[in-house]
This record gives C-alpha cells, sequence and structure tokens, in this order.
C-alpha cells in the first residue's frame, strides 16, 4: 500500500470508467494547475508491478516492459480550458440519454479516465503499452507537455503506432489536417481622406486577396483511403489609422488547414502562389499526420472498436507522432463540438463504448 | 488702460503681424487648455472702443457696431492640436525662405495673428466686421466653440459673408466638400476554422465591398466655377475572432467626401447605392459649404487679395456658416499639409501676404 499523502485526492481506480471520469474533472486542473491532478494519477499508480513511472513535470508516463514485439503508445491531456461556472460536475439525462456535465467532461478527462483504468487493470495487453498523461495541451504550444517529453525525452515516445485520447465520439479518426497561418499584407501611402488622390488606400488594393478567399474552392484530398477536406479561410482582417486617414497598410490573417499528404512546405508554396504578388510572412505551420490506417496494428485496432474511421480534419497533438514516424490516430469520447462549450457535457455510453473497444484490442479478446 | 492681471500674459498688438503669431503660439493651447490664450487676447481688446466683446466659455466675440450695410464675420479657432517637443517657437531658414517653426504656426495662428491685429488697428473698416476666436476645433464635434456660438448664440453669427482663417496659403478657398463616415458590415456564422463548411465566412462575403471601392471612380463636380473633387475610400476594416475561429461579421469603415452640391441626404443615398446589398450604418454626416464667390462682396475680397480661387477639398467650419444661410470661404497662412506635422511651420511671406490681402480689402484701399 502506498502511504497517504493528505494533500493529494485518491483516485479509486476500481471504480467505473465514467465514476473515474467524475473524479478526475472535479479535480479542477486549468492549464497550469495541472499538478494535484497529476499527483493523483502518479499515486493511484504507484503500487503496480506491471507499470514503470517517469514523472516530467506534469507530465506522467507509464510503461509496460512485457517483452512484446510492438508497442503502442496511448496519451491524453489532463489540463482543460478555464472553468466557466461547469464544476463540479453533474449527470444529467437529455432525451433519455445520460451525460456527464462539466469542463474536461469532453475535451478530455472521458478518454483520460477511460486509459488510467485500462493502464491498471490490464496487466499483461497484447502488445507494450506507454501511457502518457500530460500536461499543458490547452495553451501555447512552447508549453505543450508532450512536445517537452518529445524534446527531452524522445526515447519515452518511442512506438510503433500511437492513440490520441481527444474526444471523436468514441469512433476512429485518422491523423489529421495540418494547419498553416500567415498574414498577406498590402501597402500604400497616408494622405488626407480629403485629397486621397495625394497617397495610395492599402484596404482598396487589398480586394483581390478577398476575390480570392471568396473564389476558393477548398480541395478534398484522399489519403489511405480517409477523404481530408480542405479550407482556405480569412480569420482576421485589420487595417486603417483614423476616420480621415487613407491606410497605408491592411493586413488579412489567413488559415490554412491541408491535408496530410501535402507538406508544410508544399502548402506554404500553395499559400504564396494563391496570393501570389502579395507580401506573404507565414506565422505558424504545423504538418499534418498521415492516418497509418495500413498498419495490420491500426488494423487490428480497426476490427476491435468497429465502425468506420473517419479523417481528423483539425489539428491535434496526433501530428507529433507522426513526425516521429508512428502512424497516429484520435479515439475518445465526447462530441468535439461540445469541447470548450459551456454545457460541455459527455455522453455515458461514449465513455463506456470507448473502453470496450480500448480493452477489447489490448486484452486480444 | 486695462488693469494689469498678473496671471494674464501681455500681448503687444503693435508688433508685427509674425511676432504676434509668435507671441500667441508661446502660449500653450491644446484644445481644453485655451483659457489663457483667450483670456490674453480678450485683455489685448479691452480698452478699444470700437469693438463689443463677448465672451462665451473660452469663444471670444469682438463686433464693431458702425450701422455699414453688410457684415463680415472673421473667425479662426485658437485651440491647437497636443505638442511633440514643438514649443516655444523659433525662427529658421530654409533655402533662404523664412519660417517660424512650432506647434500652432500653421494650424491656426498665424490667421488668428493677422486677424487680432487688424481687428485692433482697423476701426473703421468698410463694412461692419465680426470677429470670432474660439476654442476645441481639433476635438470633438460636439466640443466645438464655433458650434457652441451657433447654437447659443446665433444672433453673433450673424453676416453676409464669413471668412475663416484656416491654412491655405494666404490663398482664397471657397466652401468646402461634405464628409460622410459610414460603417458597412458583413455577417456570417462563427465555426472552427478546421470545419470552416459548417459555417459563414463573413470576411469572404466582404469582397465585393471592397471591389466596389477599389472600381469607384471619384467624381468632379463644378460648383459656382470651382471644381470639387470628391473621394470614396476604406479608411478601416476589423473583423476576426481568432486564428482557428471562422469570423461571423466584417466591418469596413467608409468615408465620403462629396462636393457641396450634393446633399448630405443625397451623399447617405450614394453611399447606400454603391454597397447595395450590405448593412450601412451612418457614423458621422457633415454637410458640405459652397464657396458663394459670385456675391460682390466676396468679389470684392477677391480683387483685394488677387490670385485664383481655389475649391477646399477637406470639412471645415466654413460649412457651419453655410449652414446659416452665409457664404463663407477658407484663407489663412500656412501650408495645410504642414498643420498637425511634427515640424509644423508657416513662411513668414505668407503671414504677411495674408494681412495685406485683408486689410487692402477692409481698409478698401
Amino acid at each position: 500500500m502506498r502511504s497517504a499523502d493528505p494533500t493529494i485526492p485518491v483516485l479509486d481506480l476500481s471504480a467505473s470508467s465514467t465514476d473515474l471520469t467524475r473524479q478526475l474533472c472535479d479535480i479542477e486542473s486549468v492549464s497550469g494547475n495541472e499538478k494535484t491532478a497529476t499527483d493523483a494519477i502518479e499515486a493511484s499508480l504507484a503500487g503496480l508491478d506491471h507499470l514503470e513511472l517517469f514523472r516530467n513535470g506534469d507530465a506522467l508516463v507509464a510503461r509496460t516492459q512485457l517483452g512484446r514485439d510492438r508497442r503502442v503508445v496511448i496519451a491524453g491531456h489532463i489540463d482543460t480550458v478555464p472553468l466557466n461556472n461547469n464544476l463540479p460536475t453533474r449527470y444529467e439525462s437529455i432525451d433519455g440519454r445520460d451525460y456527464l456535465w462539466g469542463r474536461g467532461t469532453v475535451d478530455m478527462k472521458g478518454g483520460v479516465a477511460v486509459q488510467l483504468k485500462l493502464a491498471a487493470e490490464l496487466t499483461a495487453p497484447i502488445v507494450d503499452v506507454t501511457w502518457i498523461w500530460y500536461d499543458h495541451e490547452e495553451v501555447s504550444e512552447s508549453l505543450n507537455g508532450l512536445g517537452r517529453l518529445a524534446r527531452e525525452h524522445p526515447e519515452l515516445l518511442e512506438g510503433d503506432f500511437a492513440i490520441l485520447g481527444e474526444p471523436t465520439n468514441s469512433q476512429i479518426e485518422g491523423g489529421c489536417n495540418g494547419n498553416l497561418r500567415a498574414e498577406i499584407r498590402t501597402f500604400g501611402l497616408r494622405a488626407h481622406s480629403a485629397r486621397a488622390w495625394v497617397g495610395r488606400n492599402a484596404i482598396h488594393d487589398a480586394a483581390p486577396i478577398f476575390t480570392a478567399l471568396a473564389a476558393y474552392v477548398p480541395r478534398e484530398v484522399e489519403v489511405e483511403g480517409l477523404v481530408y477536406r480542405e479550407g482556405l479561410n480569412a480569420v482576421g482582417v485589420t487595417g486603417g489609422i483614423a476616420g480621415n486617414v487613407i491606410p497605408d497598410e491592411c493586413m488579412v490573417h489567413v488559415n490554412y488547414r491541408f491535408a496530410p499528404s501535402r507538406s508544410g512546405a508544399q502548402a506554404e508554396a500553395h499559400v504564396r502562389e494563391v496570393f501570389d504578388g502579395f507580401e506573404v510572412t507565414i506565422v505558424d505551420l504545423a504538418e499534418g499526420a498521415t492516418p497509418g490506417l495500413t498498419d495490420p496494428l491500426a488494423q487490428h485496432f480497426l476490427e476491435a472498436v468497429g465502425g468506420e474511421a473517419k479523417p481528423k480534419y483539425g489539428w491535434t497533438d496526433v501530428a507529433r507522432f507522426s513526425a516521429l514516424g508512428m502512424p497516429a490516430v484520435n479515439y475518445g469520447p465526447g462530441d468535439p463540438l461540445k469541447a470548450h462549450a459551456d454545457d460541455e457535457r459527455v455522453a455515458l455510453d461514449q465513455i463506456e463504448d470507448c473502453e470496450r473497444g480500448l480493452r477489447a484490442w489490448l486484452a486480444g479478446s
């Protein structure tokens, strides 16, 4: 038995995965405040012989060392976006379906609860498993706990296949689109707006940028059997100095979501081509991730879970595994449209489905 | 002799108009801080029998009551835009031309100095004169001292012709263009930018607004012999929520400068026609002013000053006189392009020219 530190909440891993979700959610862990939750997870696993634990900041790695041929990494973040009067959690029923309501239920302590319960219970999975629970996913890229582990201890992330527990309604979503943001600029010459002909209006000069965006037809690209929808959108525009001044600069902030078959360099080249003739500054570029569903491990996983794999449109941390050469999929309970919502809530049956799918695969049953 | 109040600076009206400009500029009077300058002007005129003084806030009205057939209003504001290390003034010479450098030299204490000197010296002008020096011209419309006088004491502004001493390089600029500002809006539907097809991009929907602005050919309109150039310009644009959100609103801030032959209502109708199909909100509308150069008084003034009258493109307070049914022109020393500039400076010969022109006309010489 572990010694009881009264400052660390006790998690009951023998409870159901839905109840464990509730236990985890009620330990508030907004990004930057994960320590108590990580302490509780670490303490709950500390007595288990089949797991080797490694703590890094508020990330925790728990590995089996069974000498299996193949290793799977299964990961989830334990931080949430800020609260908005949505803790503690509560159970509620809507149209006959039962939910757990509150911050973190969808994004993504439902997934973490399933992972944590299986980590404790599956002492002899058919593959070696590296469980990773990490911090700072909801904030700036530079703080991301999985990114920190990849930099400082890349050996801990090694494996043949990865599963990220982000909410997917407990369906498999393979890979993810890449994500690029760019600032497209025009420059003019300031003048008093009563004598506009003395200057040059940078906002007027930006008209072709907006026309190109409005006319753009995004691609749908099949990658390893999944069809990824792309998108090129203005997400912001700024320009103007005062109500009587011809503006000398206009900036259109553009977001390009691109299929994982396109590299970051290719995505950049495409954006530069679309906005040819304008100043283009790339301000963010994250490669996508291929779904890796052709791997036999992934195929077994698909069979165990059932249903049909879909593409992931949003960028997720699966791309970090893809960058390390590992195929990766998203699989977790909860509707992604409820992530970050004030009425964030997860259907209990999705938590149970997720547990059933992962357990069936890892237990080889 | 007036009693000397030691808190009020003494102005020497017997000095040259260039020197008097310097005296006035060195009494700092950024908008809201005009009291000392107005006190000094009032004290300098207090002993003169031919002038009837009226003080309203920090505006001062000085009228002759000679029983002339016609009355001319000659006005100038005494406030300036904020300093930027450009006081006290100094004399300087550039390429052989002499200047007075510093805040207010152009906009518009050169004009005020000429007016003040002539107000004191011309005891028997050929027309009755109402001299007005007023506060708060450089700030919000609601504070404008001339507007306040027009509301509270419209009888003080009565006359047959008005001259505003705004900088015109000491040339006559008749009337002024009208000025309209409008906000043109599009509305969409927010969505995560990874699933843009779920939403509707308000910035993309604004493309026709920019195209219309870029393609717009402004009119040139002859009014009473002067050709007014119009202009329709974006002076600002805003839109966007975050780098990963499809924006549900975009606002283009538009400024329309319109010839004085077009009423405010006609200007509004024109803008609504150009942006037909979009939400148009008029946020500012100031009528223009016709030049009134067909009036015999104006003709005499033109002959005395010499040169050719030009149109005034920017909106000025002449429009307040026009609204009261009085023709009005702008006439003052200084290059308008140097107004508000950090290197604001007035050519001394322009101050002298302005004094000579006004004096010749008012003295009937």
